[in-house]
């Protein structure tokens, strides 16, 4: 099992009616089991780069954590068949975690997790308390930025970006992984751990704005999501639900916004 | 629950400094519930079209079914919390699937279905018997008429197609989803049914090659995937693995080639 996030392969370009062998590179995702004091929850195929930022995220995001001061400890280890990122967390959480497991014995699913019939499908919406006012100008400015870093991306064309810019319209922090809710992910741990605070700026993602996409900010309290591509129905209805501010197809000096308009100012 | 494809919304354009108000069409992404003789086994979010290949396509590719031939019935209904798929199935694969979900007892699972620890983490590849030779002549004239043929994305952004191109170059039938996995169960579903020659021709996608995409694929033993984006690195190696020949950033006249370039004629 290689730990890297990318991998060099020997690869064929049809080009100009002809065939020439060349090397490439590929992004890697390898599955990640996120273990909870000594017992495996779940796997994730993904980018294997900031793992304990993924883990720390995904917890916070899937409500297994209510703060990241209940992850004592975080140890990345590579085994054959993947990674394991063995995590020490507070006695409170694993027992509520090991209630819910109970609760799901007997279930599996596919598409959303666990998640069997339809009696269950609603996702559960964490409004936002505190929406931020956006400026327009940040957007364009953090759009511009982007795709410069995004290093994985530029090589693989295969990864999504997750930044956050903050009040100031600074980019704080960008992740990159093959999954964009684990980007999403990592950025929201790292984030946590640092206490940002979430109430001011927008997290920017390069990929489509897909309805768990919005539920995993609202969770953290994130305001505003900016998405390069589309939203679908399900995402805008969510954001609105969840007080969020809602932007997709966003190009410097040019968005389309789908929830809370009045929340993005016009002029600096 | 709305169960069409597409969704007209209110929206608000920001460009050349000011937000105006317009009508926007965004795609609907719905939980579809597959239930297997009356059980209840998965819930999907799906666009909420071709329900009937949806259902049958992931049957056999997730081989809970082995053929076409032991789905008896399709029936779709539409429900407040979304659509209900209800399959009647032959009772040797309904017996078999009712086993499955014991052992998977007490798991659950994200990212991959229902799997919880490494150890049962690694996709079984179903070698394709008979692989293809493609003409890269049919590869670029199928890139040609792909985009006019994937209505929904036209009119959203946000859905992915799926399209199989015939050993004589000519696509025979496109999909629509907003997960690539559905479009290509759908793909796979319809094809199952009409009995189509797999061994010749190949799977065309709009998207990335994830490794679900390839290990899908060769359940029915379609030997070559064409991706208009990247693969990723373990993409690669099952399509090695699976004797399927893989090919990314497909454009006309010009595609990069992972594996099987020996498969590619460059004369028609």
């Amino acid at each position: 099992m290689t730990a890297t996030p990318l991998k060099t392969l020997t690869v064929w370009r049809l080009k100009q009616g002809r065939i020439d062998e060349t090397d490439d590179c590929l992004s890697n995702e390898v599955p990640v089991a996120l273990v909870y004091n000594g017992i495996s929850h779940v796997v994730l195929m993904a980018t294997p780069q900031d793992l304990p930022e993924l883990a720390l995220g995904f917890s916070l995001t899937e409500g297994i954590l209510s703060s990241a001061s209940q992850l004592y400890d975080v140890e990345v280890l590579q085994t054959p068949a993947g990674m394991l990122v063995n995590m020490d967390i507070a006695s409170a959480a694993f027992l509520q975690l090991k209630g819910r497991r109970r609760n799901l014995s007997g279930r599996t699913g596919c598409g959303l997790c666990g998640i069997e019939s339809l009696d269950v499908v609603k996702p559960v919406i964490t409004p936002v308390k505190v929406r931020p006012k956006v400026s327009a100008a940040h957007i364009s400015d953090a759009l511009d930025a982007f795709a410069s870093l995004q290093p994985l991306r530029a090589q693989t064309g295969s990864v999504h970006g997750v930044a956050w810019v903050n009040g100031s319209g600074h980019i704080q922090a960008l992740f990159e992984d093959v999954g964009r809710h684990n980007a999403l992910d990592k950025l929201l741990g790292f984030g946590a751990r640092a206490g940002w605070n979430w109430s001011e700026g927008f997290v920017l993602v390069s990929s489509r704005a897909s309805y768990e996409m919005v539920v995993k900010s609202a969770v953290l309290g994130v305001g505003c999501l900016v998405a390069v591509s589309a939203p679908t129905a399900l995402a805008v209805q969510l954001a609105q639900e969840a007080n969020m501010t809602l932007i997709g197809f966003a190009r410097p000096g040019q968005q389309v916004i789908y929830t809370g308009h009045e929340y993005i100012t016009l002029a600096d």
